[in-house]
């Protein structure tokens, strides 16, 4: 029996932040983090793997490097067995540790929709986050000509766009009526189609699949409309399910959706055990509704919660809520959103008035490189509180992104946000004269004028 | 004699937002705009003349069309008379009018040391925001070998860079120790100095000016240390006065500095009479010193605070003192500043605790265009309050400094800061796991459990 005082179980982002942050926090406290696989990828990289990187080489998320350069003892192995009431874990490979806080960062794993049919066959690819699986995935993909990605979230749009550099033909199907519709509104996600088609890639949207052809492997994908795609390889990215089955088998609290139970300090109802990342319950920090935000970002915030909370609780989670804060690119066009959209706000009947800016991120517009940057906000018609936002522009859409992130978590209004200050460059932003985010706070301000009658 | 509800003097940023901002809300209104040119420069862009752009003409701002677009007269001239009492206004050209409401927004003159012999020569120039000055100046400056740009601070140093992509000898002199040290603590303006010395700009610092010499124009410029350099032009950029004298002469008040005193809804004490932008009064948000920011941000901010307050006072600048924000590039480095830094807090006896993070700004960083980043994060000691911000990095480091600036307008902590959620993706943004805002925070909170002995 090997003792250790916190015990972590998983090395991807939540995990890693977990135990680098309790060690900073409780450096002579000793950290044990058990993870499956000696090389972890970066969760996000994984796409660029399929076109702009080279190989999974290139995508390595240094975890042993920080563990060893921070004193956390790295394992590679798979836990079998969290017996909660002794507070010991046992692995695949025999051994048994006792620990005093157990983290557990057992992540997601992607859903691969056993009702379809041919959802099993060869060339039919889903996307864990594990290097053997996603090698044998690159080398298997080089002779395939029509790759069909179904599932047009962030992840199902970089793929495509990653596929098409290689030079495969690609087609993006999503049931929806738009793509990413989940992150923006249609007076968004309408350009970011545009431009995806203008990449190469064909998009069908308002069709779902009704089942996967082939008989050695997969040869065409046939549409609910009744449309078939000839396909030599399948990309299924249709969501992630919490992998969650080993607490849920130790008695740790686990909701209906498979999510483990936590608090705003990332501690579930068990003593001394802790859940973060992609596994762990989350709340919309918006619409206060269970929601399945699966983010690198918000597992590397709860790790850190977690990791700070260990032994006793001094940082309360100040945003009370996931924020899904996320960005993406294509090509040089970044686009990013934070908080609910304007459609999502409908769906929970929240009384909401958007503003959509549509400008240039550089002054004057001559500059190299100036591009069309589009904001749109929302926020409570009431209030006035900003609960959502969402950008295209050039490569610093990712950072503006994050300036709605922190106007959200800190309840920032329209009026606020008016007599904020910015600042701004020909070279990297939009004029101050013209910054999307004021803009589009302004005629949020002049919708509630009208609505009062002022 | 013309009436107008609102007479708006002065037709750069602060004036034209103050123009578009209370036309906006007070659409009943009549606005008129009197500036003294026909085509006004965008402020920020203008060093961008000497290189990247072509000439003046791709450096316009369109306040004309504006202006027209939204309802408001503008109008060239030149106001020669404020008449307080009587809220009437004379023009250059003759022209009168009556008003009900004023907002000055005569901007700023750039500082011409009269004291310094040979300050006057020909080829000795200034940078004035003024369309036919700087038509000139391009042109002159094209028969000009060697340039000493004079003041290291982001203009001299914009210039600087700018000069040599035009192919001129370049000699940056600054008096004080380090270049950009009004905005960036030594750790920070040392590699951008090793940036631009890259670039062929030679640069000497801690060596003030003793004399420019020259005959029918200047021919070389003596510092202290009794080095002569010699120079066929010559660029003072030692910064710049409030232009206040039509109000001193009004009877406004101006402070001892020159600007002109305003409150928090940028009303002068004289019933019915704004300010803002460069010519207006400021108060640091952090130290509450008056202060010389100078900003076209800041200045946008201050017109829309006023546009917004002419009628009836209803929104409160949130900002209550200015936050210096502003950020620059030299090739695709960008960097930026927020609050004030760790030097200026000593010289406040402002306790404070730093952390400086590098990283890079991509993930992994074997992606394209990976860039290096640093952030410096500046906190009050005992409350953790972040107070100031620096950063490097590619060129999305204006819209972060623009994160850190909310953070220090929301007044959130260093705690705060840990559990904040942030978006980022592999293309647009450092790792989540390797945010720099996090980490920067992370060393403090170190050091905070150090003081405490925790």
């Amino acid at each position: 029996m090997k003792f250790t005082d916190v015990l972590i179980i998983g090395g991807s982002a939540a995990g890693m932040v977990a135990a680098l942050t309790g060690k900073s926090v409780w450096p002579e406290k000793s950290f044990t983090l058990i993870k499956k696989r000696k090389e972890m990828m970066v969760p996000c990289g994984i796409p660029y793997i399929f076109g702009t990187l080279n190989s999974t080489e290139e995508n390595i998320m240094p975890v042993d490097q920080m563990m060893e350069k921070n004193g956390v003892t790295s394992v590679v192995d798979t836990v079998s067995k969290i017996d909660k009431e002794n507070k010991i874990v046992e692995t695949a490979q025999g051994d048994v540790y006792q620990y005093d806080k157990l983290v557990i960062a057992t992540g997601s794993n992607p859903v691969r929709p056993r009702w379809m049919k041919g959802a099993d066959l060869p060339n039919v690819f889903v996307i864990p986050k594990d290097k053997i699986y996603l090698d044998e995935m690159v080398s298997k993909l080089r002779d395939c000509k029509r790759v069909v990605v179904i599932g047009a979230g962030f992840i199902g749009v970089e793929f495509s766009d990653e596929f098409v550099k290689k030079g495969h033909e690609v087609t993006l199907v999503e049931k929806l009526p738009n793509i990413l519709s989940l992150a923006f509104d249609e007076e968004l996600s309408t350009p970011i189609q545009d431009l995806l088609l203008s990449r190469g890639v064909k998009v069908i949207t308002g069709n779902g699949i009704s089942e996967i052809k082939g008989t050695m492997k997969v040869s065409s994908v046939l549409l609910e409309s009744g449309e078939e795609l000839p396909a030599d390889a399948v990309i299924l990215t249709m969501g992630y399910q919490p992998n969650s089955e080993l607490a849920k088998t130790a008695g740790i609290m686990v909701d209906d959706n498979g999510f483990i139970v936590v608090d705003e300090y990332m501690r579930t109802p068990t003593p001394d055990v802790f859940a973060a990342g992609d596994c762990a319950q989350k709340r919309d920090f918006i619409t206060r509704r269970r929601v399945q935000t699966m983010l690198a970002s918000t597992a590397c915030a709860e790790g850190r919660i977690a990791g700070m909370n260990l032994f006793n609780v001094h940082v309360v989670k100040t945003f009370s809520g996931t924020i899904a804060i996320y960005s993406t690119a294509i090509g040089n066009i970044g686009f990013g959103t934070a908080g609910i959209t304007e459609a999502r706000a409908g769906e929970e009947n929240i009384a909401v008035l958007s503003g959509l800016f549509e400008g240039i991120d550089r002054h004057p517009g001559k500059l190299p490189d100036a591009s069309r940057q589009m904001v749109k906000l929302i926020a409570a018609k009431y209030s006035g509180v900003i609960i959502g936002g969402e950008v295209i522009g050039g490569l610093s859409a990712g950072e503006l992104t994050n300036v709605i992130g922190l106007a959200i978590q800190n309840r920032m209004t329209v009026n606020s946000l008016l007599a904020s200050q910015i600042g701004t460059h020909p070279c990297l932003t939009a004029s101050p004269a013209a910054y999307p985010l004021i803009k589009a706070a302004e005629i949020i301000a002049a919708k509630i004028r009208k609505n009062q009658g002022v």
